[in-house]
């Protein structure tokens, strides 16, 4: 790579002696170019200082810029998406496009052009005068443009029109102010890796298609099982679509693990199966319970203290009254960071009853595995070494796009036995490579999409320093909120205490209910504050956060940070948004 | 959107006098800017002419050209991947990107030149001189370059490194003579909408944080049910992480219309369920038994005919077998193009016999769903419309890049009523718009990428017309091979007659083994033949094309052709490869 000031953006003088530190010639050299017409004056004016705005007054303390294509145009926005003139879209078709003859040209100004409308909303995305979203509800949105699908191709510049379209209407997952979901940010290395994955477009299949990506799996993977703890990152692992196939894949390791027969048999052949799991788990093990045939009667939930914590004794005392009535306890899933109050499970208290009653110990750590890239943090998963198998996604906390859940799994070659069937038609056994890196056959998927590649990406332009970092930060953001609203007038927490990860649950309670006695009108009031400010927050699109009753409590606001734009001012920002917007309530 | 001509890349007279079709003036320039040391010269020239090789000899006829900044450039690759000299990557790491403060121009210039190499990497896809494959064995490949994870960052130049480290090694799953999987070749538009799916960095939940992508996939599920028959295009439907996961909810969806106690009460409840699919089935049926508690031997395998067509009276006679056991026949899955033969089952008659033994009709129409959009072959699915439900993978023959596989489903409301869960902390039901957009809790996942988008933009850049123009193409080019080879000396077909698919099967018969008489030792000989072709083809990286055993065949080519880049000097080339490759064998 060149360094500043050595390649093409250097000047030299004119007469032929090189001054890279000199702007001075640039200047004069924009003089003579603006007697062009058809504005390539100010364009070379532009590219020559490397701003489409104006000459660098700043003298030369620095070399003149020009990032990018961009610079080479005049009109005000960076990046800007102005056409190249000689490229008339309105005449092209997908089929002017690569692999038509002569269709190198066209395809690489129609994917440049596609891609500045993809800078300019990343740039958007993180500026704060932007909304977070333009929101239409659907009817108005299905009215307001038509989405129908013909018999006749559009053309390009209708291509083009429609990317811009579907981004205006889009939610800024980025925005420094979106907490709505656990997944939030954008990372730019992560985007950048993404879109090296859709353009090396294959599957993890085999290693024959895929061969970078399954070795990048493989070092992952195997990364991540030593930080969980396993010896030497020994086990096996998959990347699959989301945590929750991640759960039902452990759930399904599980069953087989104690009852291989099941594969051939089903679960005829089986005494009754139960699951374990608190009542403030992820709906995904009752949903994996139904699909595997196990039934949703058979995952008992788990009660939870008051900060949405497993009680141990009530998991030991539920073991023992399915062992009385016959049925065999399978799994138990712990969860680490739960959906709603961001809670832990004692780990360690659950590792012991597992072990005590050999029952197959899962980690539902699809939001609080990030976690354990923190020094700081980390002791909250204790005990998440002994588990059998972990969910982890690093779409959630660590930031990677989405979508990037894996499962990892102690013991070795239990999900190939488990998952494969020997298809030889896809699986030929005398290739010329080692066929163990072949991950096809022990996953549930046939194509699998390639979901490692943006986490591996991110790992090496962080470090895991800098999930780290990223981490501390997100949490210290949420004690900072919790800090603010636990005194502030008009707030109710909705548990006592500093949370352990960045969810922060709370109650606004408008000016007007504040004099109610804490009675059920009150409650029935109370539940129907959060939904209105959420909607007025979404039709001001200046904010948005997640709302939900839980148990007993009536709607409250669920605040999590896993943003990497946010700040402590978007914290106050958004205090204080919720103050306006629910103050007349 | 600018005519050609009328913008920046027109060109003046030096009088002021703009002349679009006049070059000569760029000619004069060039020879000033000449003048220019550090390269710039050139580098305005390249700009001025929009090609960094050489002035345009050509004249007038056309438009100088400039299409992307590549233009500015003096290296002689397009496109070229050069660094912008004033943005050192040595000395920037992640943190200086977005949304770091200032970190609006790294960003910029980052993902520009991660553009760059990405649109390189496209052109080159396409091109018959470069490799298809540069092959390394996994050991090699993880010896070659550290691909291991540290705690410390890496600088954003070894970020671009990376990058096209990994690209390097790439299979490029575009290039004109890529034909190993169903999924081949590299489409613009749905790259394009792809690297648009990836920035918008959202899931497909609820309406609430996608809301386009979520009309997107109604109106296309809505096509597709159309195309299929359905009346009025009712029903409801899913994109799921790939043709196995759709086949697992057929499934699912399958046993649950018949027991909905199931759900909550797992198999012990229900007696033996079995279902039906044809011998050349793809493999994901018995997973998807395995997985759901039903068991594999829970699934017949019926009977093929010579052309690899499940046999009806087949089907029939083992219904009534299982019935007589007083199991109960929940589901018989039928084949819409086999993964190796490509043969469509005779949907018709199954349907007849699903109807009188009021059983689901699943069609497994993942590779041959395609033919739906041909008016000149989609006879082959006649009775399609008569499904219960039907996988149909658009990255397969519809040229969608990877993954985009629908389910859809006839009857509407029965996939929600299976799944759902009720969380009501994850679908709030007092939300202010319209909650039968949010498709979250009629998934198994709860997140859910977006698969949608690549697939309707490219179906609005190509229309209902381009994917058949496409279709025709592809079975045009396989009946070519087919023309070619079933007479040529050293081939031997799998089975008789054109194909009703791309796919292709055969032997190709060295010249040392078309003298010995068809026994065992010929077989075994033969066995070996087509790997060892394999293997060179892919140590020579000249082209690839899967082969695999069947039953009693033993290892055949199987050629498909879904690469909307492959033409018929590729199928020529093919051959002579396969001959040049083999022939000492």
């Amino acid at each position: 790579m060149a360094s500043p000031g050595s390649g093409f953006w250097s000047f030299g003088s004119e007469d032929g002696s090189g001054d890279p530190e000199n702007p001075g010639t640039a200047r004069a050299w924009c003089q003579v170019a603006q007697k062009f017409t058809g504005g390539i004056g100010n364009k070379l004016c532009a590219l020559l200082y490397g701003d489409a705005e104006k000459p660098a007054e700043s003298g030369g303390s620095e070399p003149p810029r020009a990032t990018s294509r961009k610079a080479a145009c005049a009109c005000n926005q960076k990046p800007c998406s102005c056409p190249k003139a000689d490229i008339n879209y309105a005449f092209l078709h997908a089929t002017d496009l690569l692999p038509a003859c002569d269709g190198e040209r066209p395809t690489l100004a129609f994917l440049q052009d596609v891609m500045d409308i993809l800078l300019q909303y990343v740039v958007k995305s993180f500026d704060r005068s932007t909304k977070v979203i333009d929101f239409h509800y659907p009817n108005e949105l299905l009215q307001e443009y038509n989405w129908e699908l013909a018999d006749q191709p559009q053309n390009l510049e209708e291509i083009l029109m429609h990317c811009q379209t579907t981004l205006k209407y889009a939610i800024k997952t980025g925005h420094p102010r979106y907490f709505n979901q656990l997944s939030t940010g954008l990372d730019m290395v992560g985007l950048a890796a993404d879109w090296l994955t859709s353009t090396a477009n294959t599957n993890m299949f085999t290693y024959e298609i895929a061969p970078v990506f399954v070795l990048l799996e493989y070092v992952t993977l195997k990364k991540m099982r030593e930080i969980i703890g396993w010896p030497g990152g020994s086990g096996d692992g998959i990347f699959s679509p989301g945590g929750a196939i991640s759960n039902m894949y452990a759930m399904l390791i599980a069953r087989f693990k104690m009852f291989p027969e099941v594969k051939e048999k089903g679960m005829a052949a089986v005494p009754r199966l139960i699951a374990f799991t608190s009542e403030h788990s992820h709906f995904s093990l009752k949903k994996g319970a139904a699909a595997l045939g196990i039934g949703t009667d058979s995952v008992i939930l788990i009660k939870c203290d008051e900060r949405g914590k497993m009680i141990p004794s009530d998991l030991e005392r539920r073991i023992l009254e399915a062992k009385q009535k016959g049925f065999v306890p399978f799994l138990v899933s712990a969860t680490a960071g739960t959906t709603v109050y961001g809670a832990f499970d004692p780990l360690l208290a659950v590792a012991d009853i597992c072990k005590k009653y050999k029952i197959w110990m899962h980690v539902d750590a699809a939001w609080g595995g990030g976690l354990l890239m923190s020094r700081k943090h980390k002791w909250k998963l204790s005990g998440v070494e002994r588990a059998n198998s972990v969910t982890w996604n690093p779409h959630k906390m660590m930031g990677v796009p989405l979508q990037c859940s894996a499962l990892l799994v102690r013991e070795e070659g239990l999900m190939q036995s488990c998952n494969q069937m020997h298809a030889s038609y896809l699986f030929q056994q005398d290739k010329h490579y080692d066929l163990s890196y072949d991950t096809g056959d022990k996953a549930l998927q046939c194509g699998r999409h390639v979901d490692v590649f943006k986490l591996w990406l991110m790992w090496r332009a962080k470090g895991t320093t800098g999930f780290e970092a990223h981490i501390d930060k997100c949490l210290e953001l949420a004690e900072y909120l919790y800090n603010i609203i636990k005194n502030r007038e008009g707030y109710e927490m909705v548990f006592d205490g500093k949370p352990q990860h960045t969810n922060v649950c709370f109650w606004y309670v408008p000016p007007s209910l504040r004099v109610l006695e804490d009675n059920e009108e009150r409650m029935s009031r109370l539940s129907k504050v959060a939904p209105v400010i959420k909607a007025r927050m979404m039709e001001y699109g200046t904010t948005m956060v997640s709302y939900q009753p839980l148990g007993d409590k009536v709607n409250f606001f669920r605040m999590v940070i896993s943003n990497p734009a946010a700040t402590h001012q978007d914290i106050d920002f958004l205090i204080e948004e919720i103050e306006r917007l629910g103050q007349d309530l």
